[in-house]
């Protein structure tokens, strides 16, 4: 199965927004074994949107557009469709009772402008829109299948996981050539270091591997291609085992999975709660932690010590310390875990010290170079990392260094004893 | 100018690579008033970059491609422009000693693949690549510009700064149809309401209005098309008064200015220090505060206080309120509020307590049920709010708020009064 991704917006051809469904969309396609030809994205211009529908329609199986599907005269997308292939439009009521129920909901009627968001092309599946306004649909014609996505990214991605994926793998089931991907994720090895080490099997063609460089990560893509699914899931699972005795735990995700979500299972698993004190990371890795729902059965919360005084007033950071070795030091990442633990009472403490930049560097104490310190009821210890790159590629490998310690000192690998 | 951005690389159709490049020069060539009309991108396929080519060339006055310029087989985008122009290649001699400089710095020589990088479409005008080893090109050709650039994005950026700006800005002094855009970022009012308070406004075209709904605030987009720059920057400036008329302050910046950054301003400007206690946020507040270098100058920081425990031991929220009307009421924002100002001192301190879902909603709670408070050394208030969407919109709509509080409190529209 061939897919065009086409998203509609003004916005995304001035500069203003990035196209991050069409990224998102691309994943979740190839995750599915769905070969992506081409991204077009084309304003809210009638004429240009339509040349593009034609443009999709001619060289896919799948077309999936994102946008366009405002209560606004400029939103076309289901409009241009149904011109395009064909179909009139119609009133479906459900989604008009809903859009009003979105409405009287928030106190306040609808207004006329939104009624266009519960028409669309005859003989459509309709998907559900429990966030917004903006339904969206499903249309199967002469083999062709059209999926109409809102613009929104916290709207369109729901849209997408519970209704769009479900309808494709049961097109799919038919559709043998599929193309298969797996991703490795991997932390604290660099792309020169793991091309290294992996050495002739990034030359294989069957799975095929590639490096891609995250901000705080790295990502390892194998793609096998076999028509049948079980060969093809047997190379990737054989590539899988040689990568990881290569890397050993230097690999600590497979696709979904994150490292944040690893650290949770691990701590509910043991029944452990953790706390954190943040100075450079200023919230991020409480942020982090409580992204995902059900959070609170392993998080107990913590500190943000941003200035001195915080970090002695509410941490008990002892002011010696902080005059003789400085904020950014060992001791300091030391007595802020510990003194967060204790003053929780977690089983666990993270804590994060360094210099995020671009101020603040020292000839000592260069940009990037960061403490992170590790409390259990055992004993406390800290690490010294240097990081590279921008402020906020600083912060997000501090919190992804925090967890992968937590990682490494609760996974199944077992190499790690904590040695206070 | 009519422009097109061709992106080509199997990575990007792969879902593991998100096109900055094509966001970076989109937000560039808007910069210089240039309009683009499609983004396409397209795999390492030459049939298929041929028919892009072709189909850029058709509808556009510039086009700009990124990628396809390495030293593999795969890497066509100069010998599939010189065939879709009609033009045959050329070696570079130039070009070819820098390459091999390249090498002899690595200390290794030259591999074969790598003297394609040298080879340019006939009357070329080169473009040096002092990072790699793929130069960029411009073409010119029957009144169209064909500009060629690197895929990587440190290499493609420095590239576009020093060599084709300059180059489109000769060009542009010749084009009077320039546009001229600017956002006004709004919170506070939905897409809908918006639309209701502008009226006339949305309908006119010079300069033209779009509405665009993001995570956590509104975009209104004006764009001015006229031959002169002080014309199009009166009529901007004449919309940008009367949208601002309408819409009062909620209207809280332009342009590149973002919440965070306008309260860190009004923050300093006032030599005031904040303080948070982040419930449901979990650190976003402190992260978002820390975000832009600085903030030491403003943010205290505080305490993330997820679990009761944590609210009761480091803010010092009384247990009876916890078992009276629970974490998440006005009187608990309140207390963790003034709890962490008067524990660091600040002078202001922020307080988040809600429901972010999905779970732990009750009938009388449900999810996006936030209370915020402000406390100051005046005394401290609360604010119910009730936020839609799923649970990092929640997160984000609450960190927004809590920011906006700030930015009425202090800002120069002086309509808020602090009362305790």
């Amino acid at each position: 199965m061939k897919a065009v991704i086409l998203a509609t917006g003004t916005e995304l051809l001035l500069g203003q927004t990035l196209n991050t469904s069409a990224h998102y969309l691309t994943g979740k396609l190839s995750s599915l074994g769905i070969e992506v030809d081409y991204h077009i994205t084309v304003g809210d211009n009638p004429e240009r949107v339509e040349a593009a529908l034609h443009k999709a329609l001619g060289c896919c199986d799948l077309l999936v557009t994102t946008g366009g599907l405002g209560p606004t005269k400029d939103d076309l997308t289901k409009e241009l469709v149904a011109k395009v292939l064909g179909l009139g439009l119609e009133l479906d009521p459900a989604s008009l009772e809903q859009i009003k129920a979105f409405f009287a909901k928030r106190r306040g009627p609808m207004p006329a402008g939104n009624e266009k968001q519960a028409y669309f092309p005859r003989g459509a599946k309709i998907l559900p829109n429990p966030i917004g306004t903006a339904p969206g649909a499903v249309i199967e014609q002469g083999g062709k299948t059209v999926v109409i996505l809102p613009g929104p990214p916290f709207e369109m991605q729901p849209m997408f996981e519970n209704h769009v994926r479900p309808e494709l793998e049961k097109r799919l089931g038919r559709d043998a050539a599929r193309m298969r991907v797996r991703v490795l994720k991997v932390f604290g090895m660099g792309e020169s270091a793991i091309e290294e080490v992996l050495g002739d099997l990034m030359q294989r063609s069957d799975p095929g591997l590639a490096l891609l460089a995250k901000r705080a990560e790295m990502h390892i893509r194998l793609v096998a291609r076999s028509p049948q699914k079980d060969r093809a899931l047997a190379l990737l699972d054989g590539a899988e085992r040689e990568i990881r005795s290569l890397l050993g735990d230097k690999v600590f995700a497979r696709d979904e999975e994150t490292m944040v979500g690893i650290v949770g299972r691990l701590l509910k698993e043991r029944g452990l709660r953790i706390a954190t004190a943040e100075s450079c990371t200023g919230g991020l890795l409480g942020a982090a932690l409580t992204r995902e729902p059900g959070s609170s059965g392993f998080y107990l919360g913590g500190v943000v010590s941003y200035a001195n005084a915080v970090k002695e007033g509410l941490l008990g950071v002892k002011q010696e310390s902080l005059d003789s070795v400085g904020a950014v030091s060992e001791e300091v990442a030391r007595e802020m875990a510990e003194g967060v633990r204790v003053r929780t009472d977690a089983d666990l403490a993270l804590s994060t010290t360094g210099i995020a930049g671009p101020d603040g560097a020292t000839p000592e104490k260069p940009v990037g170079l960061v403490y992170i310190g590790l409390a259990s009821r055992e004993g406390v210890q800290a690490r010294r990392f240097q990081f590279y790159g921008e402020r906020e590629s600083v912060r997000q490998l501090t919190v992804q260094a925090a967890l992968d310690w937590v990682r490494r000192l609760l996974g199944p690998v077992g190499k790690e004893n904590f040695v206070s």
